[in-house]
């Protein structure tokens, strides 16, 4: 055994006990408080077992449950951006990049290269595991949401058009999933739990 | 699309938002509160995906992670129950009989089969997949405890000889992962986090 090695994952693994503790604006379904990284990753990672055979393309599943378990770990030092943010959003990469720098490298060589790839992967969304990925992660809020009656929705005034720029790419990635999903954003306006 | 399936798939996505309630004993490292199911479930994940090298026998890594996302899913209508509450401990397969019965069969028959069967695994512990999966369930705690210094141990008068009873099965999942789980039981022991 490599105890210098098994050192390092363990320091990686204490790191990220961090995660718990980044707050989103997204409110779990009883209403109760707003959800942290560390639930909504686990949240994504079951859909995307439950939901894979909604996938555009052909998947590599595992690779999708890596990819959704890790693609916020990068909060620890950058904090959530909400995604209305326009302004939070303008620097959002510069401050994400940094902190990959920082907490990937906490890993032995291998695995940082692996975690910084899968993480890159994620944020350029090209390839197909990075769309279902995406799209589990667009639409995971929009469930919350509806469930909830728009809380975070009113709480920040977004409207129905900007749900659908901000979900459309579902469309590509799972799009039975997008036709669920528009379905849930007109019973939203209906409903009054997002304005038109 | 066979939209009864999707919508029996979502149903289940919703239910197991509450697993974001259950709180256990384990506390977070930086001792601020106790830590939920779906916080565990998913440092689980990323420290199976980490940690595979180290598992007994060869493994198929995508089952541990799926093992390890859902196996606590059972308390929501079971509660956690503390492993070494030895009354709690007496029915707790009963709890958790009536609860999977339940909470898997929202899925679609083939999924609620399969959820079930792993869960049933990860119980049984005698794969492969199980004793690796149930070695992480056994040493994420024990880093938890270790780095608040004893805060959970101390609160339930817990002894190095009933840690080591806990968590011996780590020798047989994952046996380097015992070794350094050995040394950090002793060092707790030599800082007083841990009763003789």
């Amino acid at each position: 055994m490599d105890r210098l090695r098994m050192e390092k994952q363990i320091a990686f693994i204490e790191e990220i006990d961090r995660v718990k503790q980044i707050y989103r604006r997204t409110i779990l379904m009883d209403g109760s408080r707003n959800e942290n990284d560390a639930e909504h990753s686990w949240h994504l990672a079951v859909m995307a077992v439950l939901l894979s055979e909604y996938a555009g393309e052909e998947i590599d599943l595992l690779k999708v449950v890596k990819m959704v378990l890790i693609h916020d770990i990068v909060e620890i030092d950058a904090g959530d951006t909400y995604c209305y943010d326009e302004v939070g959003c303008l620097d959002k990469r510069d401050r994400e990049v940094r902190a990959a720098d920082r907490i990937f490298n906490i890993l032995p060589d291998d695995q940082a290269r692996e975690f910084r790839e899968l993480w890159e992967e994620f944020e350029e969304c090209n390839t197909p595991e990075a769309k279902f990925a995406a799209s589990l992660d667009r639409f995971q809020p929009l469930l919350h949401n509806y469930k909830t009656r728009g809380l975070s929705w009113k709480k920040h005034g977004i409207t129905k058009g900007r749900v659908i720029e901000r979900n459309s790419l579902i469309s590509e990635g799972a799009p039975d999933l997008w036709e669920y999903a528009r379905d849930i954003i007109e019973k939203a306006v209906d409903n009054q739990f997002l304005r038109e």
